[in-house]
């Protein structure tokens, strides 16, 4: 194995977690492993549930020759507003908890230091260090998802704003009259049109309506359990109905990132999640509809790339978050 | 008078070039000057202008105590696509410019270092160093005149993008289905709703169809000539269409500045501009409208107010770019 020093990084999402061993020069994740989130019982179960998951993830590594005393510290993403600097969550709707020293737990069972971020901060982190926002100096990333998760980082570092909130791009208003609810309790955000779980309300609804679609014939068990990769996989057949839905994502989501070229003027935009599997029945249309809408300039300055890793961007980001602040001792 | 050096600034607007004198530590202007833009008259003349202008100033301030050798240099806004690097406009629509090496054309006529960049972004940085703005950690700026123009300053420097052009935020789509066109090609954006020309295209409509309004009275010479001014002045004496108009600016504005508050987190939000005049009959329900819209620990994080000094904030932070520029030696 690689001399140097290894980070132990956790992402913990609403459903799933993942965990691996990164290297502190970054390079492929090792002994990456997965489990789901035991999200409903409490900060303690997760904590034991991640600290076995980093012992798979260390036992790989060491079996692998990697030594115990090279592995220096663990990284950590959570799905909520983090408080990082002494390493609370204050709040994470996906998981229930309300100011969780999530540092704390986790450190005192795994007797190693421990950083923990936002989850969306450290995906942005880790598309900029190793994935297809590498060499940008600013790089926009949304994860197209449950919801929409966004991150922004300027020349490495995460933009976090003035209470470390920044990045929510998933909560622009996309429609002022006459926008769909979001979960947030605004409306009209571009989460409520171009998430995944917009796409398959969305989807519901024109099925109701007796349209007749592929999807019904590719969803198992009934239409009401239709999601966007049933939609994506209608579209790639030529499905009329799921075409039209992709093309209105397109459409929602191309003027949110028109918006955000505008406002910010970013070299990359990345873009991850479920959402994605739509592949360029998606992306081609979006771009279209950035070029249609942004300044030419910055238009022309920005390129609109879909992620290549994204399950892995929020491990790797954590790991560099846990470099930054413990082995250069800045963030 | 004061001690220490003084820099000539000029603020080039589409319509009126305002000049004045500005102490490097800041303060309030000396001679403070305005005349109209010739706009259409190509560069040479609007440099003949502006260095007429200056020459006023110039007079003012060493007629007040300013010995000519404490004068040390000029910083200009304009309204367009600037390479500050060069001195060079290369697109300003306002003017009909393209490519127009204003810095050398002031710097032949005036025999001082001048320093040009965009006006906007001029503008964010004076309500930063000397107006609303002042210890704001991560400022926008908005000023809502013909258009909408923008400026974002993170720790007292403007966030310019990859290629100088962030902070287009009149450019952000707040309507994606049924969006009215905008002056820059797409539709929908917050300039087409919130900025005075598009008050008073919305007024004109709503007078077309013949609704009583007090407008008519105070519009002079036909309801063809009504303004965000005339809006604004029937809205504060309880006119009834006027107040509708105002709303609906407010309901978009404030869904606008919900959008960066949650993309960007800022801690100050400042609004310039004649459809200000409007006062707290706009300000108040923008203040809702984001408090509704916007996560509540972003919000709550947010100050948004109205610019103190609206008219003077293009020149003071030409000013200070031209500190930074030449007598600190950096941006």
């Amino acid at each position: 194995m690689r001399s140097g020093r290894w980070i132990l990084a956790l992402d913990v999402g609403g459903t799933n977690m993942v965990a691996a061993l990164i290297h502190e020069d970054g390079g492929d994740p090792v002994g990456l492993r997965t489990r789901s989130t035991p999200a409903d019982q409490g900060p303690a179960a997760l904590a034991d549930a991640a600290v076995d998951l980093l012992a798979q993830v260390r036992t790989v590594g060491t079996s692998g020759g990697i030594a115990a005393n090279q592995i220096v510290g663990v990284g950590v993403g959570v799905p909520g507003a983090v408080d990082a600097v002494r390493g609370i969550v204050f709040l994470a709707p996906n998981l229930g908890w309300r100011d969780v020293p999530i540092r704390d737990l986790l450190q005192d069972r795994l007797e190693l230091p421990v950083v923990v971020d936002n989850d969306a901060n450290c995906a942005a982190l880790g598309e900029w260090w190793t994935g297809a926002g590498r060499g940008s100096r600013l790089l926009v990333t949304a994860t197209l998802g449950t919801g929409i998760g966004g991150g922004i980082v300027r020349d490495g570092r995460v933009l976090r704003g003035v209470s470390g909130a920044a990045g929510e791009i998933g909560h622009m208003v996309v429609q002022v009259v006459g926008g769909r609810a979001c979960s947030c309790g605004s409306d009209g955000c571009l989460e409520a049109y171009a998430s995944g779980t917009a796409i398959r309300a969305r989807a519901r609804e024109a099925l109701a309506d007796g349209t007749p679609s592929r999807i019904r014939e590719i969803v198992q068990g009934g239409v009401e359990r239709v999601t966007a990769q049933e939609v994506a996989q209608a579209a790639r057949e030529g499905d009329e109905l799921a075409l039209r839905l992709i093309r209105e994502t397109a459409s929602f989501l191309g003027a949110g990132l028109a918006s955000l070229v505008n406002i910010l003027n970013p070299d990359r935009i990345v873009l991850a999640g479920g959402v994605m599997q739509a592949g360029d029945l998606l992306l081609l249309p979006v771009r279209e509809e950035v070029r249609r809408r942004a300044f030419e300039a910055s238009s022309e300055a920005c390129v609109i790339a879909a992620a290549r890793e994204p399950e892995t961007a929020g491990v790797r980001g954590a790991a560099l978050t846990f470099r930054r602040e413990v082995l250069e001792g800045h963030r």
